[in-house]
C-alpha cells in the first residue's frame, strides 16, 4: 500500500510561463515515453512478478513508487506553465513580436486557446493524462510479460526513449525553472537505465539470458534459422556489418547470411462455405 | 519499393483446424508482441533513419521486408486453423466430451461461433489485423525515436516479448504442422534478437552508447541524482542487488542507495481564473 | 431537429433467450459494420454536405434518422436475449448437454457471467455501444469526406459489409424473433444499397463521376501511370482479368499492364541534428 | 512525492482459483468504472486543483494514493486466481462436468487457456490494466475538469458505478477470500460516495453549486429555456415526474414542460469551393 | 423509432467566420463533454433501462431525442465558420495583424489548412465526430450501468462538464451569433442538470438511494470501513473538512478518520510454471 | 514472401522543405483515407481470400506490395520536410513576415517544435504511422469482409477518399517535388478506382452481385421493405431523385416512397434482477 508526502520529489519552479512549452511536456506526461507508463509498468510487473525470490518485485515497487512523483512534477509544470501565461501574453506579448505573431492582436487569449485546446478546454487549464497531441495515454503500452528478461529489456527500451524526450525538452527549454527539473528527470533516467541494466547482469548477463525466454530449450527451435542475416533486397546485395558475421552476443551461434527465397508453397484456402455470407461467385 | 513472391516464407501446414488456436495466434498478428509491430517499426526506422552511412537503414529494410512475409504465414495459419473446423466439429466434436463441451450440442457451429466472434462475423472465416481479444492493433505501438540505439532496445524488446508469445503458442499447440511453423518463427526471433544487439555492439557497445542519447553533454544532468537508488519503502528498506553497488553498466559511475524524501516544496498553484469556468468558490 | 415514437420500427421478439447470441448482436450494433456507424455517418454527411441544391442533405437525413430506430431494435433485441436467460438456464441448461455444457454445472450463472463479460459488469444485462469483441465503436469509422461521391461508395461500402453481418447472424440465429427481425434488417440494407447506387446514377453514373474526385483536372495526373495494373511479382507473372486490358469502367482509357521497377532513386536524408536527441554516431 | 509498503491494504486470499473468475476481476482493474480510473482522476484531480486554499489538493491526494493500494490488491486477486488453476484443473476439472465442460478433455489447459487469452498470452498469468473484454484502459477517462463542483458529480458517478461492479463481483464470487475482499472494496465505495458529497456539501450544498459552473452569470443563459421539460415525442405524451413541476433543485426556478418544435431555420451551407476536392457537381 | 424536421432547434448563425473556433467546437461535439456523448448515453439508458414502470425510460427517450438536434446545431456551426473563413481571410486577414499573424502572409491558405487539419483534409470544410484535438469520440464514455440513480449521477456528472465546457466557449466566442447558439445550450444543460437531480429526488432523494447500489444489503459490507476517511499522508496530517466528522448525507454512519497502514501482508505469487514463457531463473 | 529494392517507386524531392506541408503529408500515411490502411487491407483481403480460384488473391497481392512503396514515398516526403526547415526558418523565415509570424522571433525553433509536436518529440524529425492531428492509425479500418464484392466495394471507397486527400494535398502543396509525387500518386488512385470496379464487372457486374451478399435467397428477406425509400419527415415531405421511382440498380425492384411510421409495439424489458446491482427501486 502507498503513503503521500504533499512536497514534491524535486523543486519545480517556472518563471516565464510558456502555454506552447505547456503542451510539449504532455508527451512526457502521456506519450508513449512518458511517465504514466513507466509508473504503470514497473508496477504491473512488480504486482504480477513470479520467481522463487521477492526482491525483483521489492525493487520494481520502490521504483513505479518514484515515478508516480515523476507525474506530480510534469503535471504541476505544466498548471504553471499555463497558470500565469494568458494574462502576462496579454500584456506583454503583443509588444513583443515573438509571442503576439502566434497570439494574434486584438484578443490574442482566444488565439492561444485555440493552440492548447484540451488543456483549456477539458482541463480548465491543468494537466491531462495525453500526449502533445491530446491523444490520450493507451494502456496497451504497460508492457509486463510475466519473463523477467523480457521485462528489464523493455524498461530499458522506455527509459532510452524516455531519456530521448527529456533531453528534447531540455534542448526546447528556455526557462531556467525548467531546465532545472529536466536536468533532474534525465539524470533520473540516466540512473533506470543502469538499473535495468544491473538487472540483466545479475541474471547472469547476456549469453546466459538469450535468446529470451531461456527456459525453452533452444534445440527444440530450428537450427538453420536461427542465426542467420536474412537478405531480401531483389539483387542480393546487403550491408555488411556485426550482424553478418562472428559470434552472436549470446555466445551460442555465429552469424550467417542468407538470400532469402520462399521455403513454402503458394497456401491454398478452401473455397468459401455456402453459409458465410460470401458471394455466390466464391463458393464455386 | 517492393517485390513479392506467392509461396510463403515457411511451410504452414494445418491438419486438424482449431478455431480456439486460431484466436490465440491473433496474438501473434495483431497483439503489442505481433509482427505486424516488428514490421511497421523496422519499416518506419529505416524510412525515417538520418546517420552519415545507409547501412542502418538497408538492414533495417532486409528485416522489416522479411517480418511482412511472418504476417502472411499467421494470417494463413489462422485460416487454415479456422476454414474446416465447423465441419468437422460438427461431425466428430460432439461424439467425444472434449470439443463438444466447448462446441455445444444441438448446433455447434452457433456456438463456435459465438467464441470466435469477429473471426466470422467481420472476417469471413479469416484472419484479422486484431489480438487474441479482438482488440485492433494500435500503430502507436511502432517505436521509431530517431535515436538508433534506443530503437535497438525497443527491437530487443519487441523480439523478446515476442519470442516469449511464441513460446507461448508452441507449448498450447498441438497440430504437428503449427508446431512446425512455431519453431521456425520462434529461431527467427533468436535471430533478430541476437541481430538487435549486434547493432549495439557495433556502434561501440553498452558503455559507449549509454546514457541514451550519448549526444547529450553529460555534466548537464544532475550529478547528485544519476546513479543512486531510490528508497521509498516506508521503513527505509530494500532488496540490495547488482543495482545497489558497485560499478554502473555504462562504467562511468558507482551505484549508490538514497532514501528518497522531497526536496521540493508543497506546489502552489494560483486561484482559478474568473473567466475559466471554475467554480465560485474556487476564484477566491 | 428530432422527435420519437416510443413504438419500435419493427418488431422485436425474443422466446428464447440466448445470451452468446446477445453477444453476436453486439456487433451489429457496435461493430465497423453496424447500425452505429452509419446512422452517425450519414448524419455527418447530411449535416456537412455541400451543394447548390439541399436535396442531398435531405435525403441523408431520412436515411440517417431511419436508422437510429435500427439501434433501438438491436439494442432491444440484445436487452431481451439476456433477460430471461441465466434463470432460464439454472433451471433447464444443465439438463440437456447443449447449453449446460457451456455454462458449466453446479452453479451456471458464473459461467454465462463469465462469457458475456461487459454486457452484465458494465451493462448490467442490456446492449452497450461496442462490438461482439467488447471493443467500443469508434468515431474515426464515420466516413463524411466532402465529396458526394466518394461518400456514396462509402455508403454503399457500408451496406455491403452490413448486409453481410445481417446475414451471418440470420444463419447463426435459431430464435424465430430473431429471425424475423433481421429478415427486415436485411431488406432494408438492400434497399439502402440501392438507394447509394441510386445517387451516383443520378450524379451522372460512373463514367460522369470518376476518377473521384472528377473536379480535378484530369490531364494534371501523371498520364503514364494512370490506367496500367502494376506487377510486383518477382517473376513478373500476373492475374489476367478485367484489370488488364480493355476499356476502364470510367470510359478514359484503356487497361494495360506494367511490371514494377523503381523509378526513383535511393533517398538519401540528412545525418541528426545535433540538439535533436539522436546518438553522436548519427551525427557524424 | 510518494512511498510504499511491501505488505497490502486488506488480505487477498484465494482458496479455489478460478481463471473466469479472474477476467471478471479485469473489469475492476481498467474498467471504466474500475479503480484505475478513479486513482488517475483523483490525482490528477489534485495536482491541477486550483483555490485559494489547498484543502481539496490535500484531500485527493489522500484518497487518490488509497486507491493505488486497491488496484494492486485486484492485481494481486487476478495472479492468485490464475496462478494454480490449471493444474488443479487438469487433475480434477474434467472429473466433475462443471470445469471440465469449459475446458474442454483431452489438454484443459490449452482450453482454459484460450479463454483467458491476453492474460496467459502477454501477461504471463497476470493481472493487466485491461477490462474484463481485453480491452486496454483509455486515459480519456480521467476526468478532471478544473471546476470542483463538476469533478465531485464526476467522483460520485465515479464511486456509484464503481460500487455497482464490485456488487456484481461480489454476487459472482464464489472463494470466501474474494468475497472478503469484495466487501471490504464495497465499503471503501460507500465511503468515497460519502466523501464527495459531503465535499458538495461543504461548497454550500446544491443550491449553493447549482448550475455547474456557479461562476457563469446565470442571467446570461436564455431565460426562456432553463428550466423547460422538452418533450419530443410524436403526439406530445410524456411521462409526468418531478421534472416536470414544482421547484428545480437549485431552488432557482420552475419545472415547466415545452413540447419541442424547431426554433431555428433549415440551415444553408454554401456550396463546395473549386479548390475543396468535392465532386464537380456539388460546385454548382 | 424517430422523425426530423429539416429545421434546427435554434438559430444557428455565423457572421464572422472563424476556423479556430471551428475547432474549439469540435469539443463541444466530439469531446467526452460533448453531445454525442450525452445523445447516446442517454439513448443506451433508456433501451437498455429495466424497472417495473417505463417512464424512466421514456423521460430519457424525450432528452436524447432533443441532444441530436444538439449535434446537429454545432455541426450546422462548425460548419459555417469554416465555410468562408479562407477566401475572406486571403484577402483581409493579412491586412489586420490579428489573423494575418497565425495565417502568414505569401499564401495564407496554406497555414490556415495547417492548423485545422483533418476538418479540411478529412472532411472537407465540415464537422467531424472528433474533440479539438482531432481524436475521435470513443464510445466507452457512453455510461449505462444498469442502476438508474448510479446513471442520473453519471448524467449530473456529464452535463456539469457539458456546462462549464459551453461556458468556456461562450467565453472564447467573438460572434455574436455563436454567444446566442451558445447561451441557449448553456440554458438547456442547465434544465438537464436539474433533471437528473430531481429524478434522484424523485426516487427518494440521497438518504434512500445511498450507498448505491441500495438494493445490496448494507450489512455485508465491511462495517469498520465505510465511513471513515483514510490518511495516507506520510506524518499523518489531514486536512480537516466536512468529510472527517458529523453525519455521512446517507445519514447511516458518521464520518471518522483512520490513519492508513496496511491490514494485509506481503502477497507472495508462486514460481513461475516451467511452461509459462518466463526465464529459467524465475521458475526456481 | 516479399524482397525489396532500396530505390524508391517514384521521385520524392523537396526544395522548400515545410514542416506544416510535413504534419498535412501525416494524413495520408496515417489517417483513414491514407496508405497504411489500403497496403494492409489489400493484404488482409489477399490472405483471407476464398474462392476456387486464385486470382484475386494474386491481384491483390500486387497491388498490396505496390501500396508499401507509397507509404515508403510519403515517409520519405515527411522526412526531407522536416530535415532543413529548422535551420532554414532560423535563417530565412523571421525576414519575410510570412513565415516567422508562425514561427515567433527570438528562438522559432521552438516555436516550430511546438507546432510539430510529435514528429520531433516522438519520431526525431521523421514521419509517424498517425495521421494529421497525430492520432495514431487503428487497425479496425482494415475491412477485409470474405465477401469479394464488399471488399471491392470497400476498395472504391478507400481510393475514393484517398484521391480527394491526395487532390487537397495537391491543391495545399507549394514545393514542385511535391506537387510531382503527388500527380504520380493521383494517378495512382485513379488506376485503383478502376481497378476494383473493373473486378466488379467481371464477377457479372452490378445487377449480378446485388445485393450483396448475393449469395442469400433474396426471397428469405422482407419482400415489403427492400426497395421502398423511408421518409421519416414529420411533414412527410422528402426529396424525389433516382432513389424514390424508376428501376432499383440491381434490376430487381422498382423504388417506391413509404412514410415511415412504427411498425412494432413499445418494447417491455422485465424489471431488473434483485442480483444484478440495480437500485431496488427498479426491481419493484
Amino acid at each position: 500500500m502507498y503513503y503521500h508526502d504533499k512536497r514534491l520529489q524535486y523543486p519545480v519552479q517556472v518563471t516565464e510561463p510558456d502555454p506552447a512549452f505547456a503542451r510539449m511536456l504532455q508527451q512526457a506526461i502521456g506519450g508513449v515515453e512518458g511517465e504514466i507508463r513507466v509508473c504503470m509498468q514497473y508496477f504491473f510487473q512488480a504486482w504480477g512478478n513470479r520467481a522463487p525470490t521477492t526482491k525483483y518485485r521489492d525493487m520494481l515497487l520502490n521504483t513505479a513508487t518514484e515515478e508516480i512523483g515523476h507525474i506530480e512534477m510534469l503535471a504541476t509544470a505544466v498548471a504553471l506553465n499555463l497558470e500565469k501565461a494568458p494574462a502576462k501574453l496579454q500584456e506583454e506579448g503583443v509588444k513583443d513580436g515573438i509571442v503576439g505573431a502566434v497570439m494574434g492582436g486584438e484578443n490574442p487569449r482566444h488565439k492561444i486557446e485555440g493552440l492548447i485546446h484540451k488543456n483549456l478546454l477539458s482541463g480548465g487549464l491543468a494537466a491531462m493524462p495525453m500526449d502533445s497531441d491530446g491523444v490520450p495515454f493507451n494502456m496497451s503500452h504497460i508492457y509486463a510479460s510475466g519473463n523477467v528478461a523480457a521485462d528489464m529489456y523493455c524498461n530499458v527500451a522506455a527509459e532510452s526513449t524516455g531519456r530521448v524526450l527529456a533531453v528534447r525538452l531540455f534542448n526546447a527549454a528556455h526557462d531556467e525553472g525548467m531546465k532545472k527539473m529536466l536536468h533532474y528527470m534525465i539524470a533520473r533516467d540516466t540512473m533506470h537505465q543502469q538499473q535495468w541494466l544491473a538487472v540483466i547482469e545479475e541474471l547472469g548477463a547476456e549469453p546466459n539470458n538469450l535468446p529470451i525466454p531461456n527456459s525453452f530449450p533452444q534445440d527444440m527451435e530450428d537450427q538453420q534459422n536461427n542465426y542467420n542475416f536474412y537478405v531480401t533486397s531483389l539483387d542480393g546485395t546487403y550491408p555488411e556489418g556485426r550482424w553478418t558475421q562472428g559470434p552472436t552476443p549470446d555466445g551460442k551461434g555465429e552469424f550467417t547470411v542468407f538470400r532469402n527465397e520462399p521455403l513454402g508453397e503458394e497456401p491454398i484456402l478452401g473455397p468459401a462455405r455456402p453459409d458465410s455470407g460470401a458471394q455466390a461467385q466464391q463458393i464455386g
